[in-house]
């Protein structure tokens, strides 16, 4: 099982955090989005981060085909591990999966919504905003040159108005989608963790959306993000803490 | 079954087709996106177009809850139009709706992965700025500016991209997403429709692409589309035209 990602693309974290809830292991491969390989673009020309591969001939190209792909696997009762052959993790680990898509059909659309909310909304006015600006721009000798103030201040401002709606959110429910944790948790938090590795978020401003991200951090299938280093961009102090 | 949309949103269009390819009817209430209500708002925070009503309490929003919705409907083998309340359409249509999910689970992760190509990528690079720099800008007074030619450049030479994209695919498969007509042209045909009303597509230079998007839009899900007109904004002159 490898996955190819890019360490700082929301996309590719929510696919190792899920990857991990399913007690599964993945060989990962890092990735700049900008300088994909000729090799790359042949075996999968739509070029959308993250890609499993499952054997020689399968890839799960993009999140979308890769969450609901486990999904799908769950719902007609595949063994993921099986049908990935990738190995479980160690005996430490909660005996069962987290379930890709829990509840009844209206509660799986409430998951879904927010996928989407956060996939599509948040990464084009918030994440995709910091990451060209703070991590290309520095990163991409072809396109290197000063941030745009303009565009900083226009993505702080919609990011506080997501962190306001996780905290509205984990205000009225468990968690974001409902009682369980679930992928509106996962795909959250793979954006939240993206701002806050790169300085963004004033903590105290939003305490609510710090229980939720508390929460969310502390769990085992998130602890290798904790570990990711970008070379040339340097994560926030707090980035890695459990209590910040 | 209430559907809220924008003439050329994309996801919107897409909801559409597929609600008559379920044999669905749904009531239109058209917005602009960008001058959504506060009674609109109070209901649907996420703002995510279209939103399906089912009744009073359930709210489908966003493309992705609504088209895994029914596809979830079908896995569980519920009746769609039950579920929806919604009356089915006349009795010359084919017998059977569209099967949303089709084939095996591999099937539906290409099917996944060609909807996230569009709504995401294609939708980025090449239908946002379209919408914005051809219709918003004449539409909406408060940003009301003449179009960016480097944006309108730039959106040309991407779409130019993936309709050869959808030429290669068509060449090498019935549908885009394997032998039957799936979400995958759904979406592609929801994005193309919407470059072919702002007159941004040369038929002569596509002809793999054309070929296909005759089939598409020779159905009659399809037909609908073509009646719409954005008060403002005139479509093509070929664009309601079957042989083009």
């Amino acid at each position: 099982l490898r996955l190819t990602h890019f360490k700082l693309c929301p996309f590719s974290r929510a696919a190792r955090i899920l990857i991990g809830e399913l007690h599964l292991e993945a060989n990962l491969d890092p990735v700049l989005p900008w300088a994909l390989t000729p090799a790359f673009l042949n075996k999968t020309p739509s070029a959308r981060l993250p890609v499993l591969e499952l054997d020689d001939e399968t890839h799960l190209s993009g999140f979308y085909a890769l969450s609901e792909f486990m999904a799908d696997a769950q719902i007609h009762e595949m063994d993921i591990a099986d049908l990935l052959t990738g190995a479980p993790h160690s005996d430490e680990l909660p005996a069962k999966p987290l379930a890709v898509m829990p509840g009844d059909i209206e509660d799986r659309a409430e998951i879904r919504r927010l996928i989407e909310w956060f996939h599509q909304k948040c990464d084009r006015e918030v994440t995709q905003e910091f990451l060209y600006e703070k991590v290309r721009l520095v990163l991409d000798r072809r396109v290197a040159a000063p941030p745009n103030a303009g565009i900083l201040r226009s993505a702080r401002s919609n990011l506080r108005y997501h962190l306001d709606y996780i905290g509205f959110l984990s205000d009225q429910r468990r968690w974001l989608g409902g009682d369980d944790f679930s992928l509106a948790d996962i795909v959250a938090a793979a954006h939240v963790s993206i701002a806050d590795y790169l300085g963004e978020i004033i903590w105290e401003d939003v305490p609510h959306a710090l229980g939720w991200y508390q929460r969310v951090k502390s769990r085992k299938s998130f602890r290798p993000l904790l570990g990711d280093r970008l070379v040339g961009v340097a994560p926030a102090a707090h980035y890695a803490e459990l209590d910040f």
